[in-house]
């Protein structure tokens, strides 16, 4: 396989602050067409530290993919030290400089004159238009070893990368083709999961197998390679399919969908509607079904009945059965689930009451307890649970088995 | 001042779904006793180009912080790369092995022999105990540099740093301490902000000024050194006062705090209790003011009304003005807000409707239009935005303003 190295450059890259994730989708796009990234550098604007990362990176890469640094600034140096590194020297090009004059002209401004530096163009070098910002890209071939120089903002990285770089990467790299593919599982440990599926997946080197934990759930993702894309995304689908079968009902998602993704979907076939009355989650569940464009279809609405008064007046859950029950009870999240279904009206009515923390844990609820109800014409059911980690995870978490109950409820 | 590197392994740092993080964490400690970090290497279970990275690091920098690859398995290659490096013999440390071996058993396990890995240790360095999980992390002096390898997991790595490596970095770097302060503001544009600050800022050289954007917010970053920490501190304070004065209300936090937090104490001071109406938000504001540990004393609940019925139904919005007004307006916005302040019971009520996106848009209000409401014991109160960004920024932002409303009604 081809080999790729990634190098992110600015100051703001090394402060606290800012971290480079450019290169996350960038290795996305590299890894498609059957491109392996080797190593990933961050340097600030430092000529000599660049200018060795670039040396290093020749040597070693068949491709080196560089973002940021092209901006109109002093401290801009990503032009300046490929072009020394490559030997070659820097051409003021009159067309690029007049579409740089034309942008700010457009925008009603006066070009100042730094801005004639990104109008600069090692020898040689193809350059990129940049439909997003002033800074163009550039591409230039040095000993057989593709090199690319893109601005550091995502929105105008991307699209240069994948019209004006893509076809040649799938040009240098033909004969390997890559395709993968993610299952995300929910409501198992990692090593029941092991247990269940290493028997398949050992059986292929291709595609390969790797198993990761995300703050709620398990992701499988498998690559396969293979000279064309179709034969290549067959070796995937073969085995995402042996894997979704044994995995049941615990994979909730062979595309990349979220768990809300899948339920609006589930929902929307059905016809169903959906509501949640939330406590320790305050939000964060009706917070993610609208996430998804288009949730009006089946969420109606939501009681956040964070305080216990709130629970009886709003919500209308017995008094007496919040005293003798606790607040933190199945009993009490059935109530909210069915009651919030009957005020709003929907279909569905989905509850979660616990105790987050860091604070109100009580003798029998530690802090991480959960009640998760679920409410429906059928009838209502609870479940509880003691979830893992901080507050900020264990809310996380709760929303996750909720919509996951609801998933598991209307599987068929 | 004094250079330093880091270099993340681990190939599941070099897919598409993982990137290091750790290095942000670990950036703010260098950097808190004046050591810069001039580059940042991520590098896979790849045994030469670690090599060269070690080499390079040395060659070039005072510290060397690695993360990541020092477990059991053959992939972990960090132990052995870094003794072939300093030219150091591994040495399998019979305590270190004893200690992994009783870690196995307090939890009723054997251990296994690959294990053993994890108890060898290159000739003279220091053992950093790990009490968070089997791999210990490890110390050297190399030609006057220091070498520091520690293990991947966060929880693992950070508490092993603090002990173990901070007081030698404090030696190290005698005569330099760094102060830092994050100054978050909200309600100003970036240029309108730095119209306002340069001229203030412009005057240090020494605290260096750094502006940021966030999502929704700008953030100002000043960085003093000095020879004593107390002096550093006593630089940032000069700086951060005078544009704490200039920015005024504009300025929310300024050591940290996010808005919802900063709310949460106003409200607690001033004894108040608040309640969320909330349409295209969906649930974000409660959810946010519910992150803050504590928020039950003033969050009381919330109605996400989501479909238009639930506004006339359950928050009691009338229906003649919606029709009338449109439930993209601000009579709507006002209405929700002093509706579910009288249902819910609190001093404060706070509302969003909006367009959040993609669909939904109509000949006034277009994608990004959304209107906050506020009713207090006072009288209510409406504005109008057209936030730029996706359904995911517009919905954030509309929190963030709805969020700073209340802010500025509360600030004295």
């Amino acid at each position: 396989m081809l080999k790729s190295e990634i190098i992110a450059i600015g100051s703001e890259l090394l402060t606290p602050f800012r971290t480079d994730t450019n290169s996350l989708w960038l290795t996305q796009r590299l890894n498609s067409v059957g491109i392996e990234v080797k190593l990933k550098t961050v340097v600030g604007d430092d000529e000599s530290r660049l200018e060795e990362a670039i040396r290093d990176a020749l040597r070693r890469s068949d491709a080196i993919v560089s973002t940021g640094g092209l901006g109109p600034t002093e401290d801009d140096i990503t032009r300046k030290v490929f072009a020394r590194v490559t030997a070659r020297q820097l051409i003021l090009d009159y067309d690029v400089l007049g579409e740089i004059r034309n942008k700010f002209a457009s925008r009603g401004f006066q070009m100042t004159p730094n801005n004639e530096r990104q109008a600069l163009v090692p020898r040689g070098a193809t350059v990129l238009p940049n439909p997003n910002g002033t800074a163009p890209g550039l591409k230039l071939m040095q000993d057989g070893k593709l090199i690319v120089l893109l601005p550091g903002p995502p929105r105008e990285m991307k699209p240069m990368f994948d019209d004006y770089v893509m076809p040649d990467l799938e040009k240098m790299s033909r004969g390997v083709r890559l395709s993968t593919r993610t299952l995300k599982v929910t409501g198992l440990g990692e090593s029941a999961l092991d247990d269940l599926i290493a028997p398949i997946y050992k059986e292929y080197s291709n595609p390969s197998t790797t198993i990761l934990f995300t703050d709620s759930d398990l992701e499988i993702h498998l690559t396969a390679q293979a000279e064309t894309a179709g034969r290549a995304e067959e070796l995937v689908d073969e085995l995402a399919d042996k894997l979704s079968d044994k995995l049941g009902a615990n994979l909730y998602s062979a595309d990349g969908e979220s768990i809300e993704e899948v339920v609006g979907q589930r929902l929307t076939l059905k016809g169903y509607t959906i509501a949640t009355a939330e406590s320790c989650t305050g939000g964060l569940i009706a917070e993610r079904i609208t996430r998804v464009p288009g949730s009006s279809q089946y969420f109606l609405g939501s009681i956040i009945s964070y305080s216990e008064d709130i629970k009886v007046d709003l919500l209308g859950v017995n008094r007496d059965l919040i005293d003798s029950r606790g607040v933190v009870s199945g009993d009490v999240a059935e109530a909210m689930a069915r009651n919030v279904k009957e005020k709003i009206g929907s279909t569905i009515g989905l509850s979660v009451t616990g105790v987050a923390g860091p604070g109100g844990a009580t003798e029998g609820n530690p802090v991480g307890t959960v009640y998760i109800g679920m409410a429906d014409d059928v009838g209502s059911s609870n479940r509880r649970m003691i979830l893992p980690g901080d507050r900020h995870l264990i809310r996380w978490r709760a929303s996750q088995a909720a919509l996951d109950m609801v998933r598991r409820r209307y599987l068929l």
